[in-house]
């Protein structure tokens, strides 16, 4: 197990949700507040999207910092990249990362619909269609050796774990109640029978949940 | 703040000692057991001294593997090095690190007694006599731009705390109680006044101490 799959940073609601219904260009989240969310992240000093200094150096920045390390490559649904469906109209659109995307190494979407990659800054954006295993085999190949991070959503994420493809995975669980949307589980515990499971409460009020391979 | 002075994954017992007493060449750690004192840390993946596979990939290991992330230089008082007082005797004597230290940057040993610098493998040793601040000048510029670790023992650590020339700390503190010894503190509630902490409970079973300033 030299090159893993990790999924880092992934944030679902306190019911299990990973993205709120209704997403939308101007609201990549759904109705999930991404404010809510993703709070406990963009506090602390290694956030990578960061624009001022600043920010905690306590047990969630442990976990910000380590979203880049040892990854050298990224697999993401198409949801994450954004809410188009269907065949691309628009290839001037290039996602909602923005010209500086905080992967920094290439990325493999997921598609049915494939279409050219391109660059922005050190971010390349590959558009693939195939099985969990074999885009995981493709994005090992362009890691250099170096880990895999599984971006999500929560449907890509439960197709990977579908295929037991997954080494290790942080979820943070948020305070934040959705009541609908796209889950990531009922429980954590639907997962014990493959993984080590710790719970770590943040004093930010997020809960990590750590998982590794039995 | 560009180039944070960090202590990193340093052990103390319960009742806050970070070495033992009676320090000699068989016992580096005096009368606490080094086997009680580090099992947090030498159960994890990333482990820097672990020889064979496997190991935990839970809170603790986010902690090894932090060891070395963005480190260019350790800072550390003689009695890390070896257990000799004085003048040196014997220059074949190399520390008690082996043929292969797991620093892999330049090291500044503390020292009233200098003696010419030599390498083992990817790691130098520097004997210096300064104060902090001079010799904290000389492992900044000689990590490149990246951080320097503290790496201890307890009256090094104390030094630049009492200097305020200390950015982050992480203090693992065991449920060993050592009774004697080199202390670090007599409650970790001594440094409120200059730093932030969380203390985050580890399900290993010792608390992490996690200290950055305010």
């Amino acid at each position: 197990m030299n090159q893993l799959l990790r999924v880092q940073n992934f944030n679902v609601s306190r019911d299990g949700y990973g993205a709120g219904e209704h997403q939308s260009l101007e609201q990549p989240f759904g109705h999930a507040d991404p404010g809510d969310m993703f709070a406990w992240a963009g506090a602390t000093a290694s956030w990578p999207m960061r624009a001022d200094p600043g920010g905690s150096r306590g047990l969630d920045d442990y976990f910000t910092r380590d979203f880049a390390r040892n990854i050298g490559a990224e697999i993401m649904g198409r949801n994450k990249f954004g809410p188009q469906r269907g065949p691309w109209r628009d290839h001037e659109w290039r996602g909602w990362w923005g010209n500086e995307p905080p992967f920094r190494t290439p990325v493999f979407v997921l598609t049915h619909h494939t279409r050219p990659s391109f660059t922005l800054s050190d971010t390349t954006f590959h558009f693939v269609d195939g099985d969990p295993a074999t885009v995981l085999d493709l994005a090992r190949k362009a890691a250099g050796g170096k880990d895999v991070r599984l971006g999500g959503g929560p449907t890509t994420i439960r197709r990977f774990l579908d295929a037991d493809l997954v080494d290790t995975m942080h979820v943070a669980v948020s305070q934040v109640e959705l009541g609908s949307g796209v889950r990531l589980w009922e429980s954590p515990d639907e997962l014990l029978d493959r993984f080590h499971l710790e719970v770590v409460p943040s004093p930010s009020g997020v809960i990590h949940h750590l998982f590794w391979r039995r």
